[in-house]
Parts: C-alpha cells; sequence; structure tokens
C-alpha cells in the first residue's frame, strides 16, 4: 500500500495557523520548555507576541527518564495555557502522554504535540488524529525516517491530514551534542513527502549557543518552520535551561530566517 | 535520589512464577510472536507444556511500523489466551498497549508485557505495575541501561517491586542481524541492579539460526530466564517467522541452557 | 595538556590557497570522484575554472571496500593530475593512502587529504603533516568530534597549523541517506576550534538531488568552504555517481552561497 | 565476485598454532595491553606460561586518540617481545600500525595484529598479509560485518589465508560499558565465514569484572578462542587497567571455558 503521506500526486499539505499556511509561509513556534507560572507565562507571552511568534508552545505534561525528576504542573499548567489563550488570543500548541488527557484540552489547545518518547505510541497518535486538530509529530530520537513517516500515517488512517513533522535531532555515538540533528532528513523529506516539516534546533543541539546557527541551516535544508525554546530569563529555566535561548537570540534568528526564506 | 532498583543492600528482587523463583532457577517463557487462532494456540501450548516451558507469551495487541499491517487479534486474541489459560493452567504473559487494555486482562493473565516501542511511555510503565503484578520491561532498541533502568523505576514507585528487565536488543549501524543484542547489559545488570534479566535471542537476532547459540551465550552472561519465539510450524508464523523457532530447537536449547547453570 | 586546536587565544588559523584565504574567504573545492582520464579531467577543469572552483580535487588512489573494486588509476592518476596542474594553474588537493606515496606527490600537489577510512591512522597523518602543506583531514565516519580533534594534533604536533577539518558524514542508524551530515559538529567547532572547517554534502548525504540544499545549510551553519563531487557527465562517473552533481548545479549552490555568506 | 572468506565449499580454514588448531582447539591469547619492560613481561610470560595460555600478546606500538598520551615503547619494545620470545618460546602476538615496521617483526613475532582503528587501512592489510604468518584482524568499532569480511579479503588477495578475525566490540550509543561486544557477528560468522574467530572480552566491554560473563557467553556464542588483557599487578598496567584481569580470574576464564567447550 502507498503511504498517504509520500504520495505526492495528492500535493503538498497546507495548514492553516493563525493567518499563516504552513507549507507556504514561515512560521515559528517558540515558548520555554515547562509551563512555570502564570506571571512568567504572561511574561513570555507579551514578548513572544511583541517579537510575531505564530505558536506559543510550552508543556504541561514533561516526560522525564526519572519518575523522581519534575513532571510538570499537569492539570494546573493546561489552566495556565487556558489562560494566556484567552488573555493573548495565542495559538498554543502543547504536548500530552496520555489518552485520557486528549478531552482536557480539546477546547482550548490548536495543535497537539506527540513527543519524540511517544513517536512509537500508536495509540496515542491515533486518539491525538481523531480530534480532527493539527498534530506537530516529532521524530523518535532512534527513529528512522521510514519509522516516522509510518508513525504519521497511524494519524492520517484517523482521516486528519493534518500532520506536520518535527526533526528534533536524533541519538548516535557523537556526546558534544545532545543530539545529532539530522538534516538531511528534512532536505529529504521536502522532496518525498507531502507533509510540512520543523526543525527543533533547541532540543536537537542542546546547546544554547548552537541554536542560531542550526536554525539558520534548517531554513536553508528546507524546514517550512523552527520550534524553539526560548524564555525571558533562560538561565532560570526549570527544565532545559542550557538550550534555551533568550527574546534577543530568537529576534535575531527570526529576523534573519526571514531574509533567507527566498534563497531556498 | 538513589534508585531503588540499584540499591543492592535491599537484596535482590525474587519473584514466584509458578512452582519456581524467577531469580533463582531458570525460566523458559516461549510461544508465538501472535496469537493466531485457538487450534494453533493449543497445538503449541501442548507441545510447550510438553517441554517443561514455564511460561507462555503471546501477543494479542501487536504494535506495527504501519498501520496497514496486522495489528494482532486484539480482544479476540485475548479471549484465546484465556481459553488456554482455562485449559492448560499455563502462567500467561501478554504485551499490552493501550491503558485502556489493562482492565480486560487483570483476571486471567499473570505477566503484563511492555514491549520495546513503549520503554518510553511512561503512563503506561505506572498503570501496569499499578496491576501488582510482574511487569516484564523490554528493552527501548535505543535506550541506554540507565534509562531502561529509570524506566522501571516508574514501576517500583507505584510500589510494585516485581519488574523483570528483558534485554531484547538495540539498534546499531549493523545490518546484518535485525538488532545487535547487548549481553554486556546483562552481565552489568546482574551486579548492580536488583532486578531479574532475561534475554529474548529471537528479537535480538531476528535470524532464527543464531536463536540456539545467542540463547546459550545469554545464560553465560547471566541472565535468570530466556524469552523465545516458537511456533509448532515456524515458517507458516503470521509474523516474525524468520525468528521463530521450531520445538525441535527450543527443546535443545531448554536441554543445554540446564546444563549451563551450574557453570554461571 | 591543552590540546593545540582549541586554545582559541592563539587566534584562528588561516590558509592561503590561490588567491583567498580559508578563515575569511568562501572557497570551493570540486572534481571528480576518481581521476578518470586525461581527456575527461581536462573537461572537467575547464568548466570548473570558468565557474571559480577554487581547489580541483580528484582521487588517484581510492580507498574501496572490497578489493575486487576499482582501487584507483593510481601512479596513473597522479600524473594526470600533474598535467592539469601545468595546464590550468589548479590548486589541486588529492587523497594519500600510503607514506610511501607521500615524496610522489611533493612537487604537485597543494594539498593532501586524508580520508574518512583513515582518521585514525595516525602513521599516516604525521608524515602527512611533516610535508608542511595544508592537509584536509576529513572525519572518520564513526569519529566523536573530540577524536576528530585529537587527531588533527597529530598534524600540529608536527610543527604543521595548516589543517582544514572536513565534515562529511557519520554513520548511524539511518539508512535513508548514506550518511547524516553532522552540521552541530561544524557549528561547535566554529566557536570552539581555531581551524577551519569544510562541508561536504556529496558523502554527507550520499544522494545527488540533496547534495544543493545540504551546502547551502553547511554555509548556514558556519562552515568555511564546501568540498562536492561534480562531473561533466554525473552519470557516467566511474564511482560514487548517485552523489555527483553537474555543473549546473555546482554553479548554483556557488552563486546561492556567495549570498548567504553576509548572513552568517 | 565470490568473497573468498564466504565460499564455504573450500572448508573452514584451520590454523596450526603452537600445537594447537585454530579452528578445532580452544585457543587463548592473553598478555599486558602494552609491554612496558622487561622485568614486568618475565613476570607475566612465567605466569601465562604456568597457566598454559597458548599465545602471549603484548604492544609495542600502541595507536592512542592523543598524540600527548603514551605511544608505547616502540622498538624498545620490540627487543623486550623478543627476549620474551627466547626466553620462554612462547608464541607472540603483537599489533603494527605502520607497513615500514613490518621488517622489523618478521623474524620473531608469529602472528601480526591489526588494531581496530587500522581495519580499513587496506595498505597495511595487504602488506602485513604478504609476510605469510597468520594477521589478527580486529573489527573496527564501527565496521559491519560486511565490511570487516571485506577487509579480510585484502589479506586473502595476496594469497593468505590465515586470517583470524577478532570481535573487540562495536561503538553505539550506550556508554555504561567502553563498546557493545556484538556477538551475534560470532554466531553468524561461524555458521557463514570459513574465517575463525576470536572474542576480546576486555575492549568489548572496558570493564574487569565484565570480562568473565563475556568471555564465557563468547564461547558459547562461538568463539574459536579468546583474547584477554591480564596482568600479574592489573591497577598498576600503564594503559587500559580498568579492562585489565589478574591471573587469578584469567584462570578461572580458562578452565570454565574448556568445560564449556563440548555444550557448543
Amino acid at each position: 500500500m502507498i503511504q498517504k503521506s509520500m504520495d505526492l500526486s495528492k500535493g503538498k499539505v497546507k495548514i492553516n495557523i493563525g493567518q499563516k499556511v504552513l507549507g507556504e509561509d514561515l512560521l515559528i513556534f517558540s515558548g520555554p520548555c515547562s509551563v512555570e507560572n502564570l506571571d512568567t507565562m504572561r511574561d513570555i507571552a507579551t514578548k513572544l507576541k511583541a517579537l510575531g511568534v505564530d505558536v506559543l508552545r510550552g508543556g504541561a505534561f514533561k516526560p522525564r527518564t526519572s519518575p523522581y525528576d519534575f513532571q510538570g504542573l499537569k492539570d494546573e499548567g493546561l489552566e495556565i495555557l487556558k489562560t494566556i489563550k484567552k488573555e493573548f488570543g495565542f495559538v498554543i500548541s502543547t504536548e500530552i502522554l496520555d489518552v485520557r488527557d486528549l478531552d482536557k484540552v480539546d477546547d482550548f489547545v490548536d495543535l497537539i504535540q506527540i513527543g519524540s518518547r511517544n513517536m512509537y505510541n500508536y495509540v496515542l497518535l491515533e486518539e491525538a488524529g481523531k480530534l480532527g486538530r493539527p498534530v506537530v509529530l516529532k521524530r523518535g530520537f532512534s527513529a528512522t525516517v521510514a519509522e516516522w513517516v509510518s508513525a504519521a500515517e497511524y494519524i492520517l488512517n484517523t482521516g486528519n491530514e493534518k500532520v506536520i513533522l518535527c526533526e528534533r535531532g536524533i541519538r548516535t555515538f557523537e556526546t558534544t551534542t545532545r543530539n545529532t540533528l539530522d538534516l538531511n532528513s528534512v532536505a529529504y523529506l521536502k522532496e518525498s513527502c507531502r507533509l510540512p516539516v520543523l526543525v527543533d534546533p533547541s532540543h536537537g543541539t542542546g546547546v544554547r549557543s548552537l541554536v542560531k546557527p542550526m536554525a539558520l541551516a534548517g531554513i536553508m535544508a528546507g524546514a517550512d518552520g523552527l520550534m524553539i525554546e526560548s524564555h525571558s530569563a533562560p538561565d532560570e529555566s526549570i527544565s532545559d535551561a542550557q538550550q534555551t535561548i533568550s527574546m534577543e537570540v530568537l529576534e535575531e534568528i527570526m529576523k534573519t530566517s526571514k531574509e533567507l526564506w527566498r534563497y531556498r
């Protein structure tokens, strides 16, 4: 059976997000790793809004390697996102880990995010797909491109075509960087697959100073948008501080990305 | 926080399974990849019983890379396992993919199996742990030993200590075999971790002729037991035929494993 | 001992190549995988000269996985390169595999190339370093950045600082592309290491259509130059045809790379 | 072209070493990582002789990641090995890194060892092969089995069939152990390849306490022999101390290996 995502005769999938069209326009997803508290989130949202960020990302449920680490604010985090949505009118993307939580977010979350650890959690993919909203499907950190695209098929197979692939780095022998951002996969998908592709240079490098060059490299490799962890006080981030950038650097990345757009 | 699984001062975890004690006695888990139909399952169970296999394994829910491939008999497969349990009195182990299915198996499945793709699905781990039965936690095919042990902590943290680790091969650059069976991890865990460890040479090699030598190598590396895919007609297996062994080879492996037990 | 290549207080290493300075100006290395014959080489050199390529690359000695495959024209290939050098005045870079061959190229080859398979061949590195010419040190396809930089130290330790690192893709589990081009390493090296860095998107992808986007991505990641396999009739290349690009595509890459230079 | 090493119709390659036949009898290669000085080497040789070790291994030339680390005693180390050979009549195996050093060892070294870093150094393989002695070809730490066997062909192609493959662990994402010992490769080679195979659990684990279980696992996977780093005072080893075992543990491994031999 030919995969629905690879049948180029059906045309590229385009997704309306706010006033833009993912697949035509450059889209910027940004925000903190974790939703921390309402005040911080308001501060961040104010700044991201001013920069023209398209989608606010922030995690209420955090999958952590150890059960003894901070697992996110959970339902309280969702309430904060709901408030931010109301106050700022932001398009919101957040990660869901448990099929039983999908109901809770259906009335205010615009995009459902599936994290790298859950790319093979096909039950979650199918249930997320059934909501009909766009689903951001992060690449499993050891998934081949073929497996990643096959995972997307679990969503497409529910009748929901709005799948957004997000390259966030793979696991290799290299330890200088947290992951190895595989931009080959982005260039390959742009010529072979119907789905839009984001690049996440934050997880893709794990190193704050490398986020900017790798974001720009991602644009030239063909990415339709960027997902970047940012914070108004990066060093105080509760999680992923070492890869979270400041608003100033985010502004630089957004400015240069726009200028690079025509060279692709 | 010291990990509960690594605190050797608490003694090794031992688990009663049938008349044996995992962690002291050699335990053999075997059966077909998928539950196929009642007649085949009866035939296989008869033969495994005669060989003295300790735990019957068989999948009702099959996580497959593509949604267009056979996904298991699902509820019908559970019914078959229930019948087999009644007729043969077999200890049953089966994989669960969806937290919402745990209820269905609570009255007849003895061990809950978490597959490689779901090792990072912490929600499933916690819910499976809460049942209080032994949980077989297969290593994610790209999980470090540290991540694997941390995943086990999600189960231990529910108060359930009956976690059985199962090494089933990791993903490397090598393509001669389906996976690279990492027996180093078994030797390491036996000296550092409280939990019993199984070796699965079927997925660990993906090649029928390599199952026997690697099962025996696993025993000498320190495994407490083996999990092996077998079938009364291996070539007719609906899934994983190329790595499924015959009853004759299973018998040889069981016989030699017993003789090797005293050399460890 | 602090590594000579990482001591940023000594300033970035800059290398004069033709009329340009590697480390300041964009440098393009291009040419066929193998030196095939004098006529083809003349044809290619004529075209590369017209495009403004800075360094002509071509292999006389080809390290091949199997001894039964074409191993390069060897000494005959060197003679062809010598003729091309005389006729076109091209700066020449070629790979050496055997310390005993270094003498043969000392009078006409400008840069000595060490291939990926020989990055750990420290004997060859030292002897190549002693010639005093620039050495292009390709990253071993499974070398960490730390090992790669340590290999460069074998050359620096001979007193020769003219080492050019070349990222050419690493070996991972991914098989969609021949290698995984690790641009993270380029961004990291540009901020931490004194040595100039090239990107080779030909080996880095192994796929002709991906060479252009990944070359441009390499520029934005911080590369000081590009090494690209090109041919006047790519499909007729004796080796690596599937990753060799045409002169037309090379021209596009060079043109866009120059425009991107100011955005870095 | 069918590979000479894989053409099973020609029969398995057997190699006379001392009074034994590699490919029929269990062979033990042992000794220190580096040749340190004559007194220590005499002490070690006395003990290894008493245990019945078949081949004495010890490195005079040490390939090290950094040029600033100890590189071996070089020619002085060769002199020590020569003396030991004379005094003890030991079969000697030592690693050569430079084709120009092959002459120096031709009169007293019995087996030429090619290390993991030089598996792709085809020039060295060919020149070593031409000596006509057995060549121990260690697997490159990121070489596929297919590439390893193809590297062996470079030696076979010189007319020398006496190639001994040695599995010493591969590079993966796992960092608990120094390398991942790939015993799958041993089981595979024993059924598909004509050449004898050793297992090196010292480099294969990098952890002293894991050497014994993994040596025994190697035997059951099908190894024809073991190569193990040992020292009369392991903690005082100049290199690789953390993976070097004592004479007592070596004795246990040898004793149990012999008993396991008939179960294969």
